[in-house]
């Protein structure tokens, strides 16, 4: 019966080592080898993918009405994939069907079947890749990576967090109170896991996979029945999820609804009906913070969980290696073109100028050593697609163009030459820190503000002020002096920023790795929750209990 | 520095072991004996209580500008103490201003701290016994558990759930990622704990202490900064646990301000105000189930830990032990005069009735057995104030003087003869099962239902979809059938609801302790939290993290 469990229990008990040791671990290579995925892999995953295209999906008995599906890569081509879609009512009703037996497997069935639809997902991990690249912009790299194994491994995490909090509590106990003289009063008593009952996973564009599994996997573990509704644009990469979950669970006796695609069509969104039916006890929420307010606000009595948006910074007081902090600030800046929730977008610099290992830089010295690394990196059409890869959606390239008058242009944006894509380089700007309507607002994708302040120490206030006000996933500081390095190490914490200092080479602030960094803090106003934490997971179910006097 | 957390670490371990193994197991001793608090306990405790009465309670430099304090004991008296008393904005900011230190304070430094602010309380049980009897009507052996130990177990549960939840994330690792032939990425990863800012704790008249605790302390040992908003009719117990905490907090050289009491009078509360304002962040909220729907609409981001309504049932199926079961359903209606949140309200019995040890028992023949049960009970005027208590507001005596309408009248409610108090005995009302507006209402006070149903399994639906729709912290069930018993535990279970089973002797459904029973499961209306589970605590803070490269 748990077979499954058994299988994947060592990968489990790795994870919950990793997660609590916090050093580097993954269990899904990141690598897109085939001496890893076998040598067929690449091929395969490309037919994959191409057989997918311009047809229905189909998802065995899955409740439909309708048909939808306009996804445009953007890469250029059309997908051509519909996908089964129904009302909000009609997903409800097959989500709670399906709910009881599943509520009623034990805790290592259900383990047993997430770990292996996660393998199955990993193995699959290069059609995912096809999927990703072609909905979010990803440069295949990259869309392999997040896409496939890293979002992988964070469905792992949550996975095995979810696997610990369900088995804190043992599933029955005596309780035997002594009576003075009397004879003890014994019980005995019983535990068992009770899901809240619907999850609606929101998904965005830009990160399909690795911003949903966390959620997805979360409630499923837990007991819950999963809705997963995916952005318009990026139906693929969750209709392939959802397709491998539905697989396993008929395999394993479990009914295929207990998960459910809430494909939709861009103007027609069903996510209202979902959010504020009152059905649904858990909502996973990934987007902009004024749709993400207005989740929060409308979802009645359900658990909320949000990654929203944010602005995050960098500061600049001074660093030992001018040329290796230029370059990986270019790399953060330039990385799938701006578009992830990670990416820095205002950069403060000492009006004055900062010290470095090349003696004294100015404000423009350091701008335009940024630009000049930029340029560097992107020098190469084919690099340059490769770091950058496509713009997700149109109104982020409008959003470029229009931020051109915010301030000082010191690196224009521009497309990628010879690349058949929709894509845009940085666009660099630099202001006075004054000018808070241009830079203190979020600006989506490959825009960024070199910010001119009074100091270091006014850059890192301002940094972790505007944190407070407006969010902010992540912070960078380049500094050298270890007074100011800890006062700002206090400042971030204190407005939930997770703060890198001094990275060069190849790491970057944007980078969050499942099992060592707890992704948002839920600190701040860029969202209420981490990727993966106990809160994540603990309040997904809750326990009940029944008791009775032990007999001998 | 961490003195207090060395001292009373062996505590902190047995609590974690006992919360883990979930058998019997209680910090501090429940029975009020001067062999074990001392020869003088007794009379200190009612020395210091007197001593309080008339005056003014001093909280030497908490925030006021006028006082308040109208308590009238259930037992006749007026207590005649005022309090310190400020609007919420000035509470706010002085809850701001002590704030930053607290958060800075280390984990141990404020568990420490904690176990000692409970280890004074248990000190003071036999005052803290008196305060909790002339404010909540409790008869005094009920006062000092409920309202001493008890409480004080409760708020050491929490506490050792905030240590295991503050400990789980290393404070530092190393992450060191191969990178194939080239060198590996190495990186310090550095975590700390970031409170979420002022914890607002709403006290019900009832269980000033025993519902306040767990919020309490489990905002208070993460770092937040509390205001404690006593119920307008039971200041008394929780101003003394607040000097407590101040005068432990100053003691060690923190702000007394990290813990307030907002004391406000009846009619011109200041709860709207205080959960409304943006700067508190944790709402534990105990009380009705109209202004639990109320703070949880109104606290914005807060997060919100309610203990809310219910109504609680009994069904009769089967029993073998007639009278055992007669007189432990008549004590769990009787105690404290049915003003337990765990009381039973509803006792579901067949119309056709019963089969017994003593043979088949009609329905009237059930009804009799427990009003007889009761009666026997409460025949000495002595024993029945002892159980019964008093009536902590009259509007619960207005309450039961409407009842008698709704029903057949089985038992009528009275005062208790030769008590100086407000008192009522149960009533008991005979009513079928589809009079659903009598016995469906939550009739907080001793007002019960004796429900005549089709059957047991009938009863048991009733009870499941009334505790579904309405919420329940408690059921029980008494039944000799196994298989009836095991789709009622199923059933219960699902609805979220904890259930007792054939419970006789010493014994009852209304009772609920701490480190082995959760209270309240958070799956059904009666409340969204449960003290006290990893998702009660784990919430109430955050973790941020800065990284760098590692030097070698």
């Amino acid at each position: 019966m748990d077979a499954l469990f058994d299988r994947h229990q060592p990968t489990l008990a790795a994870a919950l080592k990793a997660a609590e040791v916090r050093g580097y671990w993954s269990a899904y290579p990141e690598i897109p080898s085939g001496k890893i995925y076998g040598e067929s892999a690449r091929d395969d995953g490309l037919a994959s993918y191409n057989a997918r295209l311009g047809r229905h999906f189909e998802l065995p008995g899955h409740p439909a009405t309708t048909q939808v599906g306009a996804e445009v890569s953007p890469f250029g081509a059309t997908l051509g994939i519909t996908y089964p879609a129904a009302d909000a009512g009609m997903l409800i009703t097959a989500s709670q069907a399906a709910g009881s037996a599943w509520a009623a497997a034990s805790v290592k069935t259900r383990i047993g079947i997430c770990l292996e639809i996660l393998a199955r997902l990993n193995r699959l991990s290069f059609e995912m890749a096809h999927a990703v690249m072609h909905t979010t912009g990803q440069a295949f790299a990259m869309a392999f990576q997040a896409g496939g194994p890293h979002a992988q491994d964070r469905g792992l995490e949550a996975v095995a967090y979810a696997f610990a909090e369900m088995t804190r509590t043992p599933p029955q106990a005596v309780w035997n109170k002594p009576q003075g003289k009397g004879d003890a009063i014994i019980l005995e008593k019983h535990w068992r896991i009770v899901p809240r009952g619907i999850s609606l996973v929101i998904g965005c564009q830009t990160f399909p996979t690795w911003n949903s599994y966390p959620g997805l996997f979360a409630s499923l573990s837990t007991g819950n029945t999963v809705i997963v509704k995916p952005h318009p644009g990026a139906i693929l990469p969750l209709a392939i999820t959802v397709s491998v979950i539905r697989q396993v669970l008929s395999e394993e006796g479990y009914a295929a609804d207990i998960a459910l695609l809430a494909a939709d069509a861009s103007g027609a969104e069903i996510t209202r009906d979902l959010v504020e039916n009152d059905a649904v006890s858990i909502v996973d929420y990934t987007g902009s913070s004024s749709f993400g307010e207005w989740v929060r606000k409308h979802a009645g009595s359900a658990q909320v969980y949000t990654e929203e948006a944010g602005v995050n910074s960098i500061v600049i007081a001074a660093t030992d290696d001018f040329a290796g902090m230029c370059a990986n600030v270019a790399f953060s800046l330039s990385l799938y073109s701006g578009q992830m929730c990670t990416a820095p977008q205002n950069i403060y610099v000492p009006k004055g100028g900062i010290q470095t290992n090349e003696g004294h830089k100015s404000f423009d010295d350091v701008a335009t050593g940024i630009v000049a690394a930029i340029d560097d990196l992107l020098a190469n059409p084919v690099r340059a697609a490769g770091v950058c890869g496509a713009i997700a959606n149109a109104a982020t390239v409008s959003r470029v163009e229009a931020a051109r008058s915010l301030g000082r242009i010191i690196r224009d944006s521009a497309p990628i030459a010879a690349v058949e894509a929709r894509t845009a380089t940085p666009l660099i700007l630099a202001v006075d820190a004054e000018q808070t309507d241009a830079h203190e607002e979020e600006r989506f994708g490959p825009i960024a503000f070199v910010v001119g302040v009074a100091d270091a120490t006014a850059g890192i206030a301002q940094a972790v002020s505007l944190a407070r006000q407006k969010g902010a996933i992540t912070a960078a500081l380049y500094d050298v002096h270890d007074g100011r390095i800890e006062a700002a190490v206090d400042a971030f914490a204190a407005a939930g920023v997770n703060l890198s200092i001094n990275l060069t080479g190849g790491i970057f602030v944007n980078q969050s790795a499942a099992f060592s960094d707890f992704h948002v803090t839920g600190a701040n106003p860029a969202g209420n929750a981490s990727l993966t934490d106990t809160a994540f997971v603990a309040n997904r179910f809750r326990t009940a209990m029944w008791r009775r006097p032990k007999t001998a």
